[in-house]
Protein backbone atom coordinates (compact mmCIF):
# COMPACT_ATOMS: atom_id res chain seq x y z
CA UNK A 1 0.00 0.00 0.00
CA UNK A 2 1.31 3.57 -0.49
CA UNK A 3 3.24 5.21 1.96
CA UNK A 4 1.94 8.78 2.80
CA UNK A 5 4.61 11.21 4.59
CA UNK A 6 3.52 13.97 6.90
CA UNK A 7 6.54 16.11 8.00
CA UNK A 8 5.85 18.44 10.63
CA UNK A 9 8.00 21.01 11.99
CA UNK A 10 8.33 21.56 15.64
CA UNK A 11 10.06 24.93 16.71
CA UNK A 12 13.23 23.83 18.32
CA UNK A 13 14.31 26.36 21.79
CA UNK A 14 16.67 28.01 23.00
CA UNK A 15 19.96 29.99 21.55
CA UNK A 16 22.78 28.75 23.82
CA UNK A 17 25.28 29.48 21.40
CA UNK A 18 26.40 32.44 24.02
CA UNK A 19 26.59 30.28 26.68
CA UNK A 20 28.87 27.87 24.91
CA UNK A 21 31.27 30.34 23.59
CA UNK A 22 31.65 31.36 27.08
CA UNK A 23 32.13 27.90 28.10
CA UNK A 24 34.97 27.62 25.16
CA UNK A 25 36.81 30.61 26.16
CA UNK A 26 37.08 29.07 30.01
CA UNK A 27 38.41 26.20 28.45
CA UNK A 28 41.01 26.98 26.27
CA UNK A 29 42.00 29.38 28.73
CA UNK A 30 43.10 26.65 30.99
CA UNK A 31 44.43 24.59 28.54
CA UNK A 32 41.50 21.71 28.53
CA UNK A 33 40.08 19.83 25.68
CA UNK A 34 36.30 19.08 26.39
CA UNK A 35 34.48 16.04 24.23
CA UNK A 36 31.06 15.27 24.02
CA UNK A 37 30.34 12.17 24.07
CA UNK A 38 26.71 10.89 22.66
CA UNK A 39 24.67 7.92 21.89
CA UNK A 40 21.25 5.85 22.65
CA UNK A 41 20.92 4.59 25.97
CA UNK A 42 22.88 1.28 26.78
CA UNK A 43 25.80 2.32 23.76
CA UNK A 44 28.53 1.63 25.95
CA UNK A 45 29.23 5.44 26.71
CA UNK A 46 30.42 4.63 30.08
CA UNK A 47 32.43 1.13 29.24
CA UNK A 48 34.40 3.60 26.90
CA UNK A 49 34.89 6.61 29.38
CA UNK A 50 36.08 3.86 31.98
CA UNK A 51 38.60 2.69 29.30
CA UNK A 52 39.65 5.86 27.98
CA UNK A 53 40.24 6.70 31.65
CA UNK A 54 42.76 3.41 32.42
CA UNK A 55 44.65 4.13 28.52
CA UNK A 56 45.07 7.83 29.62
CA UNK A 57 45.09 8.55 33.43
CA UNK A 58 48.75 8.08 33.81
CA UNK A 59 49.72 10.22 31.64
CA UNK A 60 46.75 12.90 31.65
CA UNK A 61 44.68 14.83 33.81
CA UNK A 62 40.76 13.93 33.46
CA UNK A 63 37.60 14.62 34.90
CA UNK A 64 34.00 13.39 33.59
CA UNK A 65 31.02 15.26 33.79
CA UNK A 66 27.96 12.63 33.35
CA UNK A 67 24.93 13.74 32.21
CA UNK A 68 20.95 11.41 33.43
CA UNK A 69 17.75 12.16 33.63
CA UNK A 70 18.09 10.67 36.78
CA UNK A 71 20.36 8.00 39.22
CA UNK A 72 24.12 8.95 39.87
CA UNK A 73 25.33 5.08 38.12
CA UNK A 74 27.47 5.98 35.75
CA UNK A 75 29.10 8.39 38.17
CA UNK A 76 29.73 6.18 40.78
CA UNK A 77 31.68 3.98 38.51
CA UNK A 78 33.92 6.82 37.42
CA UNK A 79 34.23 8.03 40.64
CA UNK A 80 35.93 4.11 41.59
CA UNK A 81 39.11 5.23 39.07
CA UNK A 82 39.85 8.47 41.74
CA UNK A 83 38.73 11.18 38.90
CA UNK A 84 37.05 14.16 39.51
CA UNK A 85 33.32 13.85 38.34
CA UNK A 86 30.54 15.96 38.35
CA UNK A 87 26.72 13.81 38.09
CA UNK A 88 24.00 16.53 36.44
CA UNK A 89 20.46 14.92 37.22
CA UNK A 90 18.28 16.70 34.16
CA UNK A 91 14.85 16.38 35.94
CA UNK A 92 13.39 14.93 33.17
CA UNK A 93 15.26 17.08 30.07
CA UNK A 94 16.58 14.96 27.22
CA UNK A 95 19.54 16.44 26.61
CA UNK A 96 22.78 18.73 28.44
CA UNK A 97 22.95 22.25 27.84
CA UNK A 98 25.54 25.03 27.66
CA UNK A 99 24.61 26.43 31.04
CA UNK A 100 24.22 23.01 32.53
CA UNK A 101 27.92 22.33 31.65
CA UNK A 102 29.34 25.70 32.89
CA UNK A 103 27.51 25.18 36.21
CA UNK A 104 29.44 22.15 36.39
CA UNK A 105 32.46 22.92 35.03
CA UNK A 106 32.48 25.54 37.64
CA UNK A 107 33.00 22.66 40.24
CA UNK A 108 35.67 21.01 38.20
CA UNK A 109 39.47 21.81 38.74
CA UNK A 110 40.49 23.31 35.28
CA UNK A 111 43.81 24.47 36.11
CA UNK A 112 44.78 20.95 37.04
CA UNK A 113 42.77 19.41 34.35
CA UNK A 114 44.26 18.35 30.20
CA UNK A 115 41.08 16.23 29.62
CA UNK A 116 37.24 17.14 30.29
CA UNK A 117 34.78 14.20 29.04
CA UNK A 118 31.00 14.81 29.18
CA UNK A 119 28.67 11.64 28.96
CA UNK A 120 25.80 13.02 27.59
CA UNK A 121 21.86 11.70 28.52
CA UNK A 122 21.37 8.77 26.52
CA UNK A 123 19.68 9.78 23.24
CA UNK A 124 19.92 9.68 19.65
CA UNK A 125 18.21 13.25 18.74
CA UNK A 126 18.17 15.85 21.65
CA UNK A 127 21.56 16.36 22.72
CA UNK A 128 23.10 16.72 19.26
CA UNK A 129 20.49 20.28 18.84
CA UNK A 130 22.96 21.74 21.83
CA UNK A 131 26.25 23.42 21.47
CA UNK A 132 27.96 22.98 24.90
CA UNK A 133 31.11 24.13 24.54
CA UNK A 134 33.10 21.22 23.43
CA UNK A 135 35.99 20.83 21.10
CA UNK A 136 35.24 17.33 19.77
CA UNK A 137 31.89 15.72 19.49
CA UNK A 138 31.99 11.69 19.64
CA UNK A 139 29.23 9.34 19.25
CA UNK A 140 28.58 5.68 19.32
CA UNK A 141 26.36 3.07 17.52
CA UNK A 142 26.39 -0.09 18.79
CA UNK A 143 25.94 -2.96 16.36
CA UNK A 144 22.49 -4.41 18.02
CA UNK A 145 21.13 -0.76 17.29
CA UNK A 146 21.33 -1.57 13.62
CA UNK A 147 22.68 -0.35 10.25
CA UNK A 148 20.14 1.79 9.40
CA UNK A 149 20.39 4.90 11.83
CA UNK A 150 22.50 7.15 9.89
CA UNK A 151 18.97 7.38 7.99
CA UNK A 152 16.67 8.27 10.58
CA UNK A 153 18.86 10.41 13.02
CA UNK A 154 20.77 11.78 10.51
CA UNK A 155 21.36 15.17 12.61
CA UNK A 156 23.73 13.42 15.18
CA UNK A 157 26.10 11.55 12.86
CA UNK A 158 26.14 14.70 10.72
CA UNK A 159 27.27 16.80 14.05
CA UNK A 160 30.19 14.09 14.80
CA UNK A 161 33.90 14.48 14.50
CA UNK A 162 33.86 10.51 15.46
CA UNK A 163 31.54 7.76 14.78
CA UNK A 164 32.55 4.65 17.18
CA UNK A 165 30.56 1.40 16.28
CA UNK A 166 30.26 -0.22 19.21
CA UNK A 167 30.19 -3.95 20.79
CA UNK A 168 31.66 -5.56 17.49
CA UNK A 169 32.17 -8.20 19.63
CA UNK A 170 28.10 -9.40 19.44
CA UNK A 171 28.91 -8.85 15.37
CA UNK A 172 28.26 -12.41 14.90
CA UNK A 173 24.38 -12.16 16.49
CA UNK A 174 23.51 -9.21 14.73
CA UNK A 175 22.69 -8.54 10.81
CA UNK A 176 24.56 -5.27 10.79
CA UNK A 177 26.35 -4.14 7.85
CA UNK A 178 29.79 -2.29 8.55
CA UNK A 179 30.27 -1.60 5.15
CA UNK A 180 26.75 -0.19 4.47
CA UNK A 181 26.63 1.69 8.04
CA UNK A 182 30.01 3.54 7.03
CA UNK A 183 28.91 4.45 3.58
CA UNK A 184 25.90 5.79 5.20
CA UNK A 185 27.38 8.13 7.60
CA UNK A 186 30.30 9.39 4.95
CA UNK A 187 27.48 10.44 2.70
CA UNK A 188 26.08 12.65 5.72
CA UNK A 189 29.56 13.25 6.93
CA UNK A 190 32.32 12.89 4.89
CA UNK A 191 35.26 13.99 7.31
CA UNK A 192 34.34 11.85 9.96
CA UNK A 193 35.95 8.95 11.51
CA UNK A 194 34.58 5.89 12.12
CA UNK A 195 36.34 3.65 14.36
CA UNK A 196 34.86 0.02 14.80
CA UNK A 197 35.50 -1.26 18.23
CA UNK A 198 34.58 -3.40 21.18
CA UNK A 199 34.42 -1.08 24.27
CA UNK A 200 34.11 -4.19 26.48
CA UNK A 201 36.48 -6.54 25.35
CA UNK A 202 38.79 -3.59 24.15
CA UNK A 203 38.98 -4.65 20.19
CA UNK A 204 40.08 -2.01 17.87
CA UNK A 205 40.01 1.09 20.36
CA UNK A 206 44.07 1.61 19.58
CA UNK A 207 42.85 3.48 16.99
CA UNK A 208 40.37 5.51 19.08
CA UNK A 209 43.39 6.10 21.80
CA UNK A 210 45.02 7.37 19.05
CA UNK A 211 43.05 9.63 17.44
CA UNK A 212 42.26 11.59 21.36
CA UNK A 213 46.10 11.25 21.52
CA UNK A 214 46.80 13.61 18.51
CA UNK A 215 43.79 15.66 19.61
CA UNK A 216 45.11 16.28 23.26
CA UNK A 217 48.12 17.86 21.54
CA UNK B 1 36.03 10.35 44.86
CA UNK B 2 33.00 12.04 46.21
CA UNK B 3 30.36 12.50 43.21
CA UNK B 4 28.66 15.96 43.27
CA UNK B 5 25.02 16.13 41.88
CA UNK B 6 23.69 19.16 40.54
CA UNK B 7 20.08 18.86 39.24
CA UNK B 8 18.78 21.78 36.62
CA UNK B 9 14.91 21.39 35.41
CA UNK B 10 13.95 22.29 32.85
CA UNK B 11 11.08 23.78 31.25
CA UNK B 12 8.18 21.05 29.68
CA UNK B 13 6.43 22.57 26.90
CA UNK B 14 3.15 21.98 25.95
CA UNK B 15 -0.44 21.05 26.89
CA UNK B 16 -1.20 18.75 24.00
CA UNK B 17 -3.78 17.18 26.47
CA UNK B 18 -6.67 18.74 24.94
CA UNK B 19 -5.98 17.59 21.38
CA UNK B 20 -5.27 13.98 22.90
CA UNK B 21 -8.35 14.17 24.40
CA UNK B 22 -10.00 14.89 21.35
CA UNK B 23 -8.03 12.04 19.39
CA UNK B 24 -9.53 10.31 22.05
CA UNK B 25 -12.98 10.58 21.57
CA UNK B 26 -12.82 10.03 18.20
CA UNK B 27 -11.01 6.99 18.29
CA UNK B 28 -13.87 5.75 20.50
CA UNK B 29 -16.63 7.15 17.87
CA UNK B 30 -15.03 4.80 15.62
CA UNK B 31 -14.79 1.54 18.31
CA UNK B 32 -10.70 1.39 17.05
CA UNK B 33 -8.30 0.38 19.98
CA UNK B 34 -5.18 2.99 20.01
CA UNK B 35 -1.73 1.84 21.16
CA UNK B 36 1.61 3.76 21.55
CA UNK B 37 4.38 1.95 21.02
CA UNK B 38 8.15 3.53 22.29
CA UNK B 39 11.74 2.66 22.55
CA UNK B 40 15.30 3.70 22.22
CA UNK B 41 16.46 3.48 18.85
CA UNK B 42 16.57 -0.06 17.44
CA UNK B 43 15.42 -1.86 20.35
CA UNK B 44 12.85 -3.55 17.86
CA UNK B 45 9.69 -1.76 17.84
CA UNK B 46 9.08 -2.21 13.42
CA UNK B 47 9.87 -6.25 14.02
CA UNK B 48 7.53 -5.86 17.31
CA UNK B 49 4.91 -4.64 15.00
CA UNK B 50 5.63 -6.91 12.37
CA UNK B 51 4.84 -10.03 13.99
CA UNK B 52 1.43 -8.69 15.49
CA UNK B 53 0.49 -7.94 11.87
CA UNK B 54 1.11 -10.85 10.53
CA UNK B 55 -0.79 -12.76 14.25
CA UNK B 56 -3.78 -10.66 13.93
CA UNK B 57 -4.46 -9.28 10.61
CA UNK B 58 -6.38 -12.18 9.62
CA UNK B 59 -9.36 -11.65 12.50
CA UNK B 60 -8.34 -7.63 12.81
CA UNK B 61 -8.05 -4.44 11.05
CA UNK B 62 -5.24 -2.77 11.72
CA UNK B 63 -3.34 0.52 10.63
CA UNK B 64 0.19 2.07 11.53
CA UNK B 65 1.58 5.65 12.01
CA UNK B 66 5.16 5.68 11.92
CA UNK B 67 7.15 8.17 13.42
CA UNK B 68 10.69 9.17 12.44
CA UNK B 69 12.72 11.73 12.46
CA UNK B 70 13.54 11.00 8.55
CA UNK B 71 13.27 8.51 6.04
CA UNK B 72 10.50 6.12 5.60
CA UNK B 73 12.15 2.76 6.26
CA UNK B 74 9.86 1.12 8.55
CA UNK B 75 6.65 2.51 6.56
CA UNK B 76 7.69 0.87 3.64
CA UNK B 77 8.44 -2.32 5.50
CA UNK B 78 5.08 -1.87 7.32
CA UNK B 79 3.04 -1.49 3.81
CA UNK B 80 4.40 -4.99 2.26
CA UNK B 81 1.93 -6.40 4.62
CA UNK B 82 -1.04 -4.36 2.58
CA UNK B 83 -2.17 -2.84 6.01
CA UNK B 84 -2.45 1.31 5.49
CA UNK B 85 0.67 3.60 7.05
CA UNK B 86 0.94 6.50 7.70
CA UNK B 87 4.34 7.86 7.93
CA UNK B 88 5.00 11.04 10.14
CA UNK B 89 8.32 13.03 10.03
CA UNK B 90 8.80 15.32 12.74
CA UNK B 91 11.60 17.27 10.87
CA UNK B 92 14.47 17.01 14.03
CA UNK B 93 11.37 16.74 16.54
CA UNK B 94 12.14 13.86 19.76
CA UNK B 95 8.80 12.61 19.90
CA UNK B 96 5.04 12.50 18.35
CA UNK B 97 2.53 15.07 19.45
CA UNK B 98 -1.12 15.01 20.06
CA UNK B 99 -1.71 16.94 17.04
CA UNK B 100 0.79 14.97 14.38
CA UNK B 101 -1.35 11.99 15.42
CA UNK B 102 -4.81 13.48 15.13
CA UNK B 103 -3.34 14.77 11.62
CA UNK B 104 -2.42 10.78 10.46
CA UNK B 105 -5.75 9.86 12.27
CA UNK B 106 -7.55 12.28 9.28
CA UNK B 107 -5.64 10.40 6.27
CA UNK B 108 -6.54 6.81 7.67
CA UNK B 109 -9.93 4.81 7.26
CA UNK B 110 -10.79 4.79 11.17
CA UNK B 111 -14.49 3.49 10.26
CA UNK B 112 -13.24 0.42 9.10
CA UNK B 113 -10.20 0.11 11.44
CA UNK B 114 -9.86 -1.83 14.84
CA UNK B 115 -6.37 -1.45 15.79
CA UNK B 116 -4.55 1.74 15.19
CA UNK B 117 -0.63 0.71 16.09
CA UNK B 118 1.85 3.66 16.55
CA UNK B 119 5.42 2.98 16.29
CA UNK B 120 6.84 6.40 18.14
CA UNK B 121 10.36 8.12 17.29
CA UNK B 122 13.19 6.22 18.70
CA UNK B 123 13.94 7.86 21.86
CA UNK B 124 13.69 6.42 25.30
CA UNK B 125 12.97 10.17 27.18
CA UNK B 126 10.76 12.58 25.11
CA UNK B 127 8.01 10.65 23.79
CA UNK B 128 6.68 9.40 27.28
CA UNK B 129 5.93 13.18 27.96
CA UNK B 130 3.65 13.47 25.16
CA UNK B 131 0.02 12.31 25.65
CA UNK B 132 -1.50 11.35 21.85
CA UNK B 133 -4.77 9.82 22.70
CA UNK B 134 -3.50 6.34 23.31
CA UNK B 135 -5.43 3.58 25.36
CA UNK B 136 -2.71 1.85 25.75
CA UNK B 137 1.30 2.36 25.87
CA UNK B 138 3.65 -0.15 25.53
CA UNK B 139 7.36 -0.06 25.69
CA UNK B 140 9.97 -2.34 24.11
CA UNK B 141 13.71 -2.20 26.28
CA UNK B 142 16.20 -4.43 24.35
CA UNK B 143 18.75 -6.49 26.07
CA UNK B 144 21.76 -4.96 25.08
CA UNK B 145 20.46 -1.88 26.47
CA UNK B 146 21.28 -3.46 30.07
CA UNK B 147 19.33 -3.55 32.77
CA UNK B 148 20.03 -0.57 34.78
CA UNK B 149 17.64 1.53 32.35
CA UNK B 150 14.79 1.74 34.66
CA UNK B 151 16.80 4.04 37.11
CA UNK B 152 18.27 6.03 34.13
CA UNK B 153 15.38 6.57 32.38
CA UNK B 154 12.06 6.41 35.08
CA UNK B 155 9.29 8.28 33.23
CA UNK B 156 8.58 5.89 30.61
CA UNK B 157 8.86 2.57 32.22
CA UNK B 158 5.75 4.36 34.97
CA UNK B 159 3.89 5.49 32.01
CA UNK B 160 3.79 2.08 30.25
CA UNK B 161 0.53 -0.53 30.68
CA UNK B 162 3.59 -3.24 28.96
CA UNK B 163 7.37 -3.24 29.33
CA UNK B 164 8.65 -5.98 26.55
CA UNK B 165 12.08 -7.31 27.42
CA UNK B 166 13.16 -7.75 24.12
CA UNK B 167 15.63 -9.63 22.24
CA UNK B 168 16.20 -12.65 24.56
CA UNK B 169 17.78 -14.41 21.75
CA UNK B 170 20.82 -12.63 22.45
CA UNK B 171 20.50 -13.06 26.47
CA UNK B 172 23.67 -15.39 26.87
CA UNK B 173 25.74 -12.80 25.10
CA UNK B 174 24.96 -9.72 27.39
CA UNK B 175 25.15 -9.11 31.32
CA UNK B 176 21.47 -8.72 31.73
CA UNK B 177 19.60 -9.59 34.82
CA UNK B 178 15.96 -10.47 33.80
CA UNK B 179 15.08 -10.69 37.40
CA UNK B 180 16.90 -7.41 38.32
CA UNK B 181 15.28 -5.36 35.58
CA UNK B 182 11.71 -7.08 36.40
CA UNK B 183 12.19 -5.92 40.12
CA UNK B 184 13.20 -2.23 39.24
CA UNK B 185 10.47 -2.04 36.89
CA UNK B 186 7.33 -3.24 39.55
CA UNK B 187 8.96 -0.91 42.41
CA UNK B 188 8.14 2.11 39.60
CA UNK B 189 5.24 0.27 37.97
CA UNK B 190 3.70 -2.39 40.34
CA UNK B 191 0.96 -2.88 37.48
CA UNK B 192 3.04 -2.59 34.52
CA UNK B 193 3.00 -6.34 32.39
CA UNK B 194 6.73 -7.57 31.93
CA UNK B 195 6.91 -9.62 29.18
CA UNK B 196 10.44 -10.84 27.79
CA UNK B 197 10.42 -11.63 24.20
CA UNK B 198 12.55 -12.25 20.92
CA UNK B 199 10.72 -10.26 18.27
CA UNK B 200 13.24 -11.54 15.66
CA UNK B 201 12.70 -15.12 16.80
CA UNK B 202 9.02 -15.34 17.99
CA UNK B 203 9.96 -16.67 21.25
CA UNK B 204 7.73 -15.41 24.10
CA UNK B 205 5.40 -13.19 21.74
CA UNK B 206 2.45 -15.42 22.69
CA UNK B 207 2.01 -13.65 26.04
CA UNK B 208 1.93 -10.45 24.05
CA UNK B 209 -0.57 -11.76 21.63
CA UNK B 210 -2.71 -12.75 24.46
CA UNK B 211 -2.58 -9.50 26.09
CA UNK B 212 -3.58 -7.11 23.33
CA UNK B 213 -6.33 -9.70 22.60
CA UNK B 214 -7.86 -9.34 25.24
CA UNK B 215 -7.08 -5.64 25.07
CA UNK B 216 -8.92 -5.74 21.85
CA UNK B 217 -11.98 -6.61 23.47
Amino acid sequence: MEVKVLTIKEDVLGANEEKAKANRELLDKNHNLLINIMSSPGAGKTTLIMQTIKNFKDKTRIAVIEGDIASTIDADKISRQDIPVIQINTAGACHLDANMIGKAMDKLPLEQTDLVIIENVGNLVCPAEFALGAHKTIMLLSVPEGDDKPHKYPLMFTESDVVLVNKTDVLPYFDFDVKAFSDAVSGLNPSAKIFPVSAKTGEGLELWFSWLEDALK
